[in-house]
């Protein structure tokens, strides 16, 4: 069974106006519920990977758990969690960002990455790139890189992608939707 | 390499005093970061359930994601979210629990399961059972049988397994700790 991505995009749900008017929600709950597309996407991570020098898989608050955990499974790799502020017990530096209105924070426990560790950073879609690029200094400022920023879906018109391509990091999606 | 309860329990972190003071905090994260721990945990719940006529995985927001994940992929079964209300897409039913201070709410998309579906229910961890004993009221509601409630760790003295056992649906649980 090989990666198909007309199957793919054919089982994720497109909707109208969620989680606000004008806004067209990629979701990809459908994708966990169908073991073929499931597969087909976890897959097509764990064979990209399967050769690189990664040592660690950071994935992101909550989506970005689902095919993190199946990568790292699959991979025999650590994975590492970026949480909202407050989820994460012990020693933790948290990282804040812009929203539309507002900031938010994620953070990560202090002894999840060090010094040499070389990070995937996985989350589920790439929309302006607040919560990846804010992972992102997480992960520098405990000293590791971040050798990839990897995501099933990237919305390449909110530029999330360029920004952190700007900062060096090299972003792969698996598809892309054109629009907003 | 099998299932070794020694070294799992050796891997899980206890914090004294989080969130609150008095609480001793189970961290299931260090499991993650070690693969060694991670595909021992995985690898015992496949293979509880290689053999069952489950049909459908139900994993709870966010730390039931990560297991709940990996067992969907190894089983080849669809796995279903059991989220926090307002974060999944499309048309949700959402069932309230009560908190030690005031209400909570988890929800399901309604096209998750339907009846005759065999849902295996999975999360982190047990304690109150407050948000397991919702997702059961949930995955009913929609018609479905849960046919066991399955988590890395149960505190038995908080009584959520009893509470779950008493609606007669199996309770398991890989690991428990005494005391709270």
């Amino acid at each position: 069974m090989s990666y198909d991505e007309f199957y793919v995009k054919s089982v994720i749900r497109s909707l109208q106006d969620w989680p606000e008017p004008g806004v067209i929600f990629r979701d990809v709950t459908p994708i966990f519920k169908d073991p073929k597309a499931m597969h087909m996407v976890s897959d097509a991570f764990v064979q990209r990977y399967l050769d690189s020098d990664i040592t660690h898989i950071a994935c992101i608050d909550a989506r970005g758990f689902l095919f993190g955990a199946i990568m790292a499974y699959q991979l025999n790799l650590p994975l590492v969690l970026v949480r909202k502020k407050g989820k994460l017990p012990g020693e933790t530096i948290h990282q804040e960002y812009a929203l539309e209105y507002g900031t938010s924070a994620v953070e990560m426990q202090t002894d999840a990455v060090t010094k040499g560790d070389r990070v995937l950073l996985f989350d589920d879609l790439i929309a302006t790139g607040g919560t990846l690029l804010a992972a992102c200094t997480l992960i520098n400022t405990l000293g590791a890189e971040v050798v990839e920023a990897a995501a099933l879906i990237d919305l390449p018109d909110l530029q999330g992608s360029t920004r952190i391509q700007e900062l060096g990091i090299p972003v792969y999606a698996l598809l892309a939707y054109e629009g907003l």
